[in-house]
């Protein structure tokens, strides 16, 4: 099925930032594979949870996980697929700047599938970590 | 210790938005009291996920959830305090609109807090779910 | 379709109770609704976790709030159904003592339902609350 | 601070198993390193969930996952910890049969830690993953 799908990091950044979210959050895709995806994003200040300016909010790194786990399934699905649940788990304070993004695959079933992803900055400190079930069987577009 | 804390609707709105991620995200308390919370969030057009514009992304209710849950301590914490985990089911698509979350206190500890929150369109069809684990015991600024 | 389903408390023990698992917990429903369940799990000494047999293992309480999240769309889909995934949050430590757990439909879906239970000891303390998705379309038995 | 610890699979065997739910599931670490644990679980017919005696419950695997995660972090720890919350995904109807669990440090902290675990029949197939959050600051017995 994968075979017919466009692999490359420039493909999957172009059919990822068609969505307009997507595009705010600055995404670009560093590296994509049957089971695995790699992406960055890229910090603004709108990002930011307190006065000071320091840290990045916990719901943009939600988004990341939800969404860099989604598009791990891209060598199944093609696109990105609704979310069924999401869960996060914070690990460390995000300093602003900018933040990578790895999702791999756990299980890919027929009606649902399960990926995660972990959230690092760019000294490689993990920040959060979480998982998602996945709608896998939906009509590609 | 919730006596010395303001709790009108204005003042939290005016804490929370202090945060840039929060300005950004349009929020605006409607009610507060010392277990719940309601909140709306203003609908921009960053947060589609779609082509087409219809969509609200996944990742922006995550975010509504979890700061929605947090601030629902408000009464016991005086601020939006640091989230340990967070969990999201989706229940409906979300059209684009503006949101109401409603955050409720499911047991407020020494330590740490669980508090849950629901998201619904301005038709009161809910579209997503959660809960968050939040640490309650730092120091209040 | 929960017309032809019989929804009396000693009904539901009973389809409960085919199951080995339910038999050993000591599963007893309390009501049962359109939307919600109640039951009584009865204490036994291989519930503990320590070896001063205190306290009861926090997977038997998952196990509980698993099954009960279930069976409370028991009115919708006749028996119980496969989990897709499941979370629980600890309030508090759980004595030994029998057990009792509330279930409640968050959502009921064509394909996927969410429902969530929370399990209290004999002096209605809180001691673990969770949620769970769930498979709603098979066909029934 | 592990080097007092005595980490041979047959000594975390027998800490594990002075509880009894830990001996009613029959356990037995198989090996044991400073960030992960591999243990089985022995089959026993009070697991099964339906009539026909053919599938393992949900909540066993969830207690599985819960304690399986847990004592990865033995290492620090020196014991099983107070679970924050746990979640759990399951990939596959579990036959009945004994299981094999996997558990990995994910993030070890301060205050809390996280660790996840994942459920295999005898066959290396995936059953069920998840991941929990854990006390880690508590007094050594």
């Amino acid at each position: 099925m994968s075979e017919q799908i466009n692999m490359t990091p420039e493909h999957v950044t172009a059919m990822m930032r068609r969505g307009p979210f997507h595009e705010w959050l600055g995404l670009e895709v560093v590296s994509v594979s049957e089971d695995e995806i790699e992406l960055i994003a890229r910090w603004r200040k709108e990002w930011v949870v307190n006065v000071d300016g320091d840290y990045t909010h916990g719901g943009i790194l939600a988004a990341l996980v939800d969404l860099t786990a989604d598009w791990a399934l891209y060598a199944r699905t093609g696109r990105g697929v609704p979310t069924v649940d999401m869960r996060v788990d914070y690990h460390r304070p995000a300093k602003s700047g900018d933040l990578r993004v790895k999702g791999v695959v756990v299980k890919a079933g027929g009606r649902l599938s399960v990926a995660e992803a972990r959230v690092y900055d760019m000294n490689d400190n993990l920040l959060a970590s979480g998982r998602g079930v996945y709608v896998s069987n939906i009509q590609k577009g």
